[in-house]
């Protein structure tokens, strides 16, 4: 890890983001993945793709983690893996052609070192890691407001939320407002900016990745609700607060 | 009702804007009203208080309905009628600083003529009329991206949804993805412009005033939940919908 390789991920992340707003004027190809609203489109293809070939360019036989499944499955966290979401919130990218990010993140023997979250149609890059910080474009971020769960904004998954799911809709209901986006990226990113609270949703290792690496660098809390360590090989009910909001959340999480 | 008026009110809105974000980096008076997730701030009422002088200025004698009853109470809907929210989403701009919108309509004897809605922190002013078209910024927009219930995304208020009222679960549960964002003047711009498919919510005139006359310069339906005529005197539970979308929508709303 240099600051070489962070240079190489952002302008990489800034090509696909051009690749990404071109292609939004052309029809997309919808697949369904598990449901209606699971779905990937040839965009979300052609961008992991891309960042496959770079980083086999840049860095030959490293791992990599993605979303769609590109390059060879991975066996063991050991050495650097690279996870990429090429797309997170697909849906929102077709319906909405906003409110979707770029995502990848750096692990090394386990340990997160990198992460970058790109709202795309925003152009905002939240980027960083424990050694070098945490900055929104380049702004550093050195903390992050501290507020209790009656004082804030909390982010939740929908189905969660309706099926209560850990507790998530009787937590929800003790913030001051309920926000639902349909994009784990933004909600990171909300809640490392400070401008909301927590945010609780069912996530694969590839929606987490780098909002993990991000929130932890500047104090925050990233947990799974179930109770078990947070693997990178599974998907997991997913909470991300300050601690103040940690330990309001606590004591309402059901088993 | 001319083009010169719609000329001075986009620059009243680029100077209230202006306005709000120099406020955006002192502290802000925060005040609750109903509950605390129903607040105003010193820039609400600053905002509406520039508004009021501006249209006193240009256009004296006139009626104003503002969020913050600055103004004179309206009686009646005769004449011409000023129609402001100074900041639709508040809760969103104490705590996010985002995702909020200025929004101003004129009516003439009951009639909606003009209607805005500027997303302050994304510089997006949705505006326009029955007689001038709508428009995005620069570009006009003729049609609004027709898909069922089923086919998109919905935004709904979070109490309405929480309370299954007149069916608002029911009928969210029936679409791809459900949203929750806070602003009227935000949901409205995502419906028209064919970014979500609908939404429910409970509003007061002047959260809905601009939205109503843009959606429905453009065929969408905007109607009160209740089954009565939507009045500029009281709070309503309003759907905005596109015509397939609507009649989805009518067969699961219960009174």
């Amino acid at each position: 890890m240099s600051l070489e390789m962070v240079e190489d991920i952002k302008e990489w992340i800034y090509e696909a983001s051009a690749l990404i707003k071109e292609r939004l004027s052309s029809p997309l190809i919808v697949e369904q993945k598990t449901s209606a609203a699971d779905v990937v489109t040839n965009v979300d293809k052609e961008v992991e793709a891309f960042f496959v070939q770079k980083i086999q360019q840049s860095y030959p036989n490293e791992k990599i983690l993605g979303e769609e499944g590109i390059s060879e499955p991975v066996e063991d966290f050991s050495g650097r893996v690279w996870v990429i979401d090429p797309i997170d919130g697909t849906l929102n990218f077709v319906k909405q052609q906003d409110h979707f990010c770029i995502m990848l993140a750096v692990y090394e023997n386990g340990v997160g070192r990198l992460g970058f979250i790109y709202e795309v149609m925003r152009d905002e890059l939240l980027w960083g890691g424990d050694s070098i910080g945490v900055y929104i474009n380049e702004r550093k971020i050195t903390t992050v407001k501290k507020q209790s769960l009656a004082d804030g904004i909390i982010n939740v998954n929908t189905n969660m939320f309706v099926a209560n799911s850990f507790g998530t809709k009787d937590i929800a209901e003790k913030a001051l407002a309920v926000r639902m986006t349909g994009c784990a990226g933004i909600a990171f990113k909300e809640v490392i900016l400070g401008k909301e609270n927590g945010y609780l949703s069912c996530l694969q290792p590839w929606d987490y990745a780098p909002g993990k690496i991000l929130a932890e660098s500047l104090g925050l809390i990233v947990e799974s609700l179930d109770g078990k360590a947070l693997d990178l090989k599974a998907q997991s009910p997913v909470l991300v607060a300050g601690v103040e909001t940690y330990e309001d959340i606590k004591n309402l999480v059901h088993h």
